[in-house]
């Protein structure tokens, strides 16, 4: 059917509405996955449809069998950085979670979760036919998950259904806090209890050095355009070698009348999976994200910098667990909530002050509260930022110590 | 854990070994997906992670709500243009028929497809808990899907199960002859049975006019990396109104402790679907692709030119339904077969002299048949490869009329 030529028009020009290079973008889930300049010249040269297929094994025909360019090589090497046996690349870090759940449950099965998992952990779950039991956190002001009472939680799963949960979910760094769980301690209750115990590193691997052994986890997922350096939209899914026949195993669906099956395919996976341009900024940024982790303690420190300069506007506290582990950070800003409340452009004044800095990241029509995330930054940067926070406060006659 | 630096090197600049300017190429499901230049600009531009989201709206933080850029407007011309209702991106056609067999079906349910569907349309309805009834093919030469037996299959599956199938699927073009399927037959019969029709488009829509309420659809599934001038991974699913809200039901789990509840996001899709830059190559390229189904004659003229002139080789057969409605060709080639016997390079030779000629994409190593796909070649292109095939049997005393 017809499309108007006018709404046409829409498509033509496509731009953001900030560079990156003119800007500081302080948005909470985009710091991670900023391309490299290898990722950049990749996504070009394998732009097109199905370019990454050009060498497909016609035997097998699948993705992660490909040699060039070097998928096969890349899942390799992306487990042994996960400290992990087996790893693929999926579409989305939530395709992973679904497809870890579905695979380790039975309808109506139940997985053990922390209370501030990311909203596409209980949709996996819910597409999967899980149910779902929460370890709570402590709340204002730490927001701290109460690890112990996985062991717990995992005890009234069993009363209630009398069945142990089919998997044990942490999220290794929260998305609203940016609070970093010790993931070790709920490893070694899942492994006591014999349950799979999936790793949510979507804010953390690919930015902080993981190893999935040392930490007990049976399944890591991750988000390659929120921690590493990828274009979007691509997850990533790494098991351990024990879990990963049970998670990959193959179709066994067969033609009634042809007779046709394809026992090579990977169910879950539902065949290949990400077959071109995420792919390869994934890869082509591979080598600087193995290097850029051993880089975490100084990604903290500017957000600790960062944090005490906010600290010094009367009336700013940053929320989560003091100091600060992470760079995605959350303050607390009252005192912004109170100069919006008086501003003619209401809760939009502290977007118009931040970009006319060259600042973009914060929520437009946030000031109560808000999040950002320093990393990668430079510490001149940083600096910048404070320096633009300091000035629109003093702006408004806010005290800044 | 560490990954040895020398196999790092192997992920430095990363390159196709061949550059579509500079060689012809006929791989078969190739030629759709070739970006437009609009799309690879929008690729740099977009090539961030999760850069679609700068605008993101925060009460609804949904993908398809987002105006900057146009991605709201974008679902609605594709529904439009596609003739559907509602238009979602998702992120594989693949996904896209496991999200409708999902949604449309209980366990144990029968769907009830074609013997020459791809095969992620069985494993995809293998994850979704469905059997699958063939419907069948004439076979050689023609290999026709006997449209008629869609109506007696749905009532052996009646029978047998006492139930009627969850879904009628039909490949609208199959991936094996590119055969163009009638599918509008197919639309009448479950219509007439009440049984959601879904159309797998990938080698049609994008390429072809497709105008879904014509045909009777309920569900248009389709590939943006094979038939839209899109990277991959990218899916289309296009829904008449009427099942969009069972398809697209949203979200409804709560967390049992935090009540959390995520009421605004559709299940299925997992919320979010293809947040990045394939996403921004399918919208750059639309206002080309609205244009070039007028063109689909043509192509389909181009084809059939191709075939005469490879039937000139004697021996040299066109398989599938003849004359060709599609531009993706298999050809039985048994006199190469032959020339291969006696070859030091075997199989290879042939893809070594098109090679030579700066073509590429017919399968290293076939020569019994193979497929091409003139999509998108001009007629000059489509000529020298006439030539090239023409010259490299003359070259091994074949005998060309």
């Amino acid at each position: 059917m017809r499309v108007p030529e006018e709404r046409l028009r829409a498509y033509s020009n496509l731009r953001r509405d900030f560079s990156e290079e003119e800007f500081i973008n302080l948005q909470p889930i985009q710091r991670g996955g900023v391309l490299t300049e290898e990722a950049r010249r990749a996504i070009l040269e394998f732009g097109d449809g199905y370019s990454v297929c050009d060498w497909c094994p016609p035997k097998t025909a699948r993705l992660d069998m490909i040699t060039d360019p070097p998928i096969k090589q890349f899942y390799e090497d992306l487990a042994t950085f996960l400290g992990m046996g087996v790893a693929r690349v999926v579409t989305r870090c939530r395709e992973a979670k679904f497809i870890a759940f579905k695979m380790l449950s039975q309808e109506g099965d139940t997985v053990v979760l922390d209370s501030l998992a990311h909203y596409s952990s209980y949709i996996a779950a819910e597409l999967a036919g899980l149910r779902v039991k929460e370890v709570p956190n402590s709340g204002p002001p730490e927001y701290r998950i109460d690890l112990a009472t996985y062991a717990s939680k995992i005890e009234e799963v069993k009363a209630e259904t009398g069945k142990l949960p089919a998997a044990v979910l942490l999220t290794h760094v929260d998305y609203m806090y940016g609070n970093v769980a010790d993931a070790k301690a709920v490893g070694k209750i899942a492994n006591d209890y014999g349950i799979p115990f999936i790793l949510n590193c979507a804010y953390s691997a690919g930015i902080m050095p993981i190893d999935g052994k040392e930490l007990g986890a049976d399944v890591i997922v991750s988000s390659g355009h929120k921690s590493w350096a990828a274009s979007a939209p691509t997850g990533i899914l790494a098991l351990s070698a024990s879990l990963s026949e049970k998670i990959l195993s193959k179709s066994s669906i067969e033609g009634d009348l042809s007779k046709r099956r394809f026992a090579a395919k990977e169910l879950a996976l539902l065949g290949c999976t990400v077959m071109g341009a995420p792919m390869v900024t994934l890869m082509a940024s591979f080598p600087a994200v193995v290097k850029r982790v051993e880089r975490w303690e100084e990604e903290v420190q500017k957000a600790r910098f960062l944090v005490d300069e906010l600290e010094r506007i009367e009336g700013v506290r940053q929320a989560g667990i003091r100091p600060k582990a992470h760079t995605l950070t959350h303050m607390e800003t009252e005192p912004f909530f109170r100069v919006s409340e008086g501003h003619k452009r209401r809760g939009y004044f502290l977007y118009d002050e931040l970009r006319s800095r060259k600042i973009v990241g914060i929520q437009p029509g946030l000031t109560k509260h808000f999040k950002f995330n320093t990393y990668g930054l430079s510490w001149d940067q940083v600096r910048y930022v404070r320096d633009a926070f300091h000035d629109i406060a003093k702006k408004y006659q806010l005290n800044v110590r």
